[in-house]
């Protein structure tokens, strides 16, 4: 259940509570990414500590591995990874056709960039191509390989909400055909319109079976429905009526947009879904999409980003981000950050950060984790005070200012 | 300063207390391994909970990098690493030896097994020859390359010293010749006589120029020498008798051992060197050992046994050493052991244990070494109170006949 308790005025954006059967999540809210069962490497009690209110885990690795059932007799996500709070799952759709049919490596949230546009229209072509070579998609669902043995699978919408209900968490998401951002408009808008049938099956599917779950393990998992699209402005609206007009809990916003429009399509969207609902941005989560997203009405955010760039050296500051691998910093007896609380910059100076990165210390990893997502799920925090307080475009001059100068 | 609390009627086996000028190390006691300045995927607080007292850096290793000035700059190794305790260098001797001459991961502190005898013999050749080839030993010290880059360096006692009164631990070591496990007797006795000459000068060094680490840090140092003599009985004897009669704070029984020999090695080691210091045995810590080097008079272990092989998948047990990676812990949702009270035993099972491992989470090495750490601490502080008990004997048989069934 989502309770609004203040707006922005004139905007979308607003300050809410999401209640789960794990603990409530103020919002708007950073959600930590769990992809296999775990924060890549910090344990619970420090993923808490730093700040995280819920952990989001991922449906395409944890069919995987260890398997649904393997949670599902663990007692559930949150009992198997020993996190104390609300758990999110996504679909497994984005994987499923990012993993699955190998561009993975190569996909962004976000569309190539214009000066590239000529070779971007190629790379269009070749993508769709392997898309559909690596990856079978009919109406009933889609066939995509495993990517850690090439064995051959099949996820349906029914099957992914199966998957999703053994695995237990306070909030899933409805099974969604996920596109290259470089994908052509015909080829979104087929998807698109795909997705709307997935999304009605999957909430059919979840209605049905919710409540054999709910009974068993004592919880009613929220089910999200997922708005895609791509950048192209009549598709996402499209979406956003006809996903908006089911009865799902919450609303994801999925699939790739572009960067400069990022604004506006998250308004429009977002004023056409229904507005006491609950609405996460899937997969992004820089500090400029932080502000763009909260200002024009998203809730909750997930991203790799804060982790995966941490794991090579790559730390937020205030002024932007520095790269502690650097040999300036090896002779750097100062904190990251002066006034920054993380348990890494109350105990541990860049000289000694910078060491573990050239010395290969798995540490490394944990300290430069632990920094970065509570600079990320802190500056959301701060983004909710500033609502409250009423000061929300001067915490957003002020802070975009000093990060990108 | 040492202080014994009580003794093993009619062994050499005692409780005590080591006063350093960071804590008491309560004796006898298992030291944890941070070569580089970190416990491998452990947190400071971390290696605490699960009991540690102290942590042992390596000098060879910090030399190189981040180097023993930057170490000094941050306020010696333990503020260095956000260690509240204790803390030990080793001389860099057997890295020296062993990774600057490129034996490193064939090198072992016990010699090879007596039925591979004869192609022993050929493999003491080769090591000799490569030995020689890549170290060039002569009276001043040793010329060695780095394992990181290549590059060259020279380490003499005095170095070494010097190093190690920069990196600031607590417990440091005389510069010692560490020679292979296979290597014959006319080397050995040849080593261990250079050994004894390093010692002296080690220990005139460090009288010159401790007094200026103390006033500068307010730290004294104490300085161990080293016992070496290979397996060969009357070097050993003759070692301990030199090394003995100087002035040091404590010793460290170093060098390479027969396993069947060892009970008899470090009783007639003990029993020559003076009785009312502390004695540490380096780099040795199976469970057979831990008993076999208390009941003699060893008071402190190191070795990285415990977390090289947590990371491997393997896991100490009551019952002998378990590979958490098998598939048929996969399914299996009870603790690593029943009744252990460590971290990962309280909060998690072998199916997420094992699941970690199989998706290559970097978590799975911190829960993993976590529970051997504490296995390996917590059984010399059982065996430690098992003394004071005098229960010593019904620990040891009960304890090694569950272990090696």
């Amino acid at each position: 259940m989502f309770k609004i308790k203040k707006k922005l005025k004139n905007k979308l954006g607003r300050v809410g509570e999401f209640i789960t059967p794990n603990g409530i999540i103020e919002t708007p809210a950073f959600i930590v990414v769990g992809t296999k069962a775990a924060v890549k490497s910090l344990s619970p009690e420090q993923v808490g500590n730093l700040g995280a209110q819920a952990v989001l885990g991922n449906t395409y690795h944890l069919y995987l591995q260890p398997g649904d059932d393997i949670i599902k007799k663990a007692g559930g996500l949150n009992k198997f990874m020993n996190w104390n709070g609300p758990t999110f799952t996504d679909s497994g759709g984005f994987q499923v056709f990012s993993l699955g049919a190998g561009f993975g490596s190569n996909e962004n949230k976000f569309e190539f960039q214009k000066n590239i546009s000529n070779h971007s229209l190629n790379i269009s072509d070749k993508v769709q191509s392997v898309h559909t070579k690596l990856v079978k998609i009919n109406e009933d669902g889609v066939e995509f390989r495993s990517c850690i043995d090439g064995s051959r699978h099949f996820f349906t919408p029914e099957k992914s909400i199966e998957i999703q209900n053994n695995i237990g968490a306070d909030i899933i998401f409805a099974f969604d055909e996920c596109v290259s951002s470089s994908a052509e408009y015909n080829y979104q808008k087929e998807a698109m319109e795909r997705t709307h049938r997935w999304a009605k099956r999957s909430l059919n599917y979840n209605n049905n079976h919710r409540l054999e779950v709910q009974l068993s393990s004592g919880n009613k998992q929220a089910l999200f429905g997922i708005v895609q699209g791509g950048k192209f402005e009549d598709l996402r609206k499209k979406s956003a009526k006809i996903i908006g007009k089911m009865d799902f809990d919450g609303f994801g916003i999925g699939g790739s947009f572009s960067k400069e429009g990022l604004d506006k399509t998250l308004h429009f969207v977002n004023d056409l879904l229904p507005k006491e609902k609950i609405k996460h941005l899937l997969g992004i989560g820089e500090p400029s999409d932080l502000f763009i997203g909260i200002e024009n009405g998203i809730d909750s955010f997930d991203c790799v980003s804060p982790t995966r760039i941490a794991r090579t050296g790559m730390l937020y500051t205030k002024h932007g981000r520095i790269n502690i691998i650097k040999v300036k910093y090896s002779r750097d007896f100062s904190k990251i950050e002066d006034d920054c609380k993380c348990y890494t910059c109350e105990n541990y100076t860049k000289a000694y950060l910078s060491h573990l990165f050239r010395a290969q210390e798995m540490f490394a990893s944990t300290l430069a984790s632990i920094h970065n997502l509570y600079f990320i799920v802190n500056l959301v925090k701060n983004i909710r005070q500033s609502i409250l307080d009423e000061k929300f475009y001067e915490l957003k001059e002020e802070f975009l200012k000093k990060y990108y100068e």
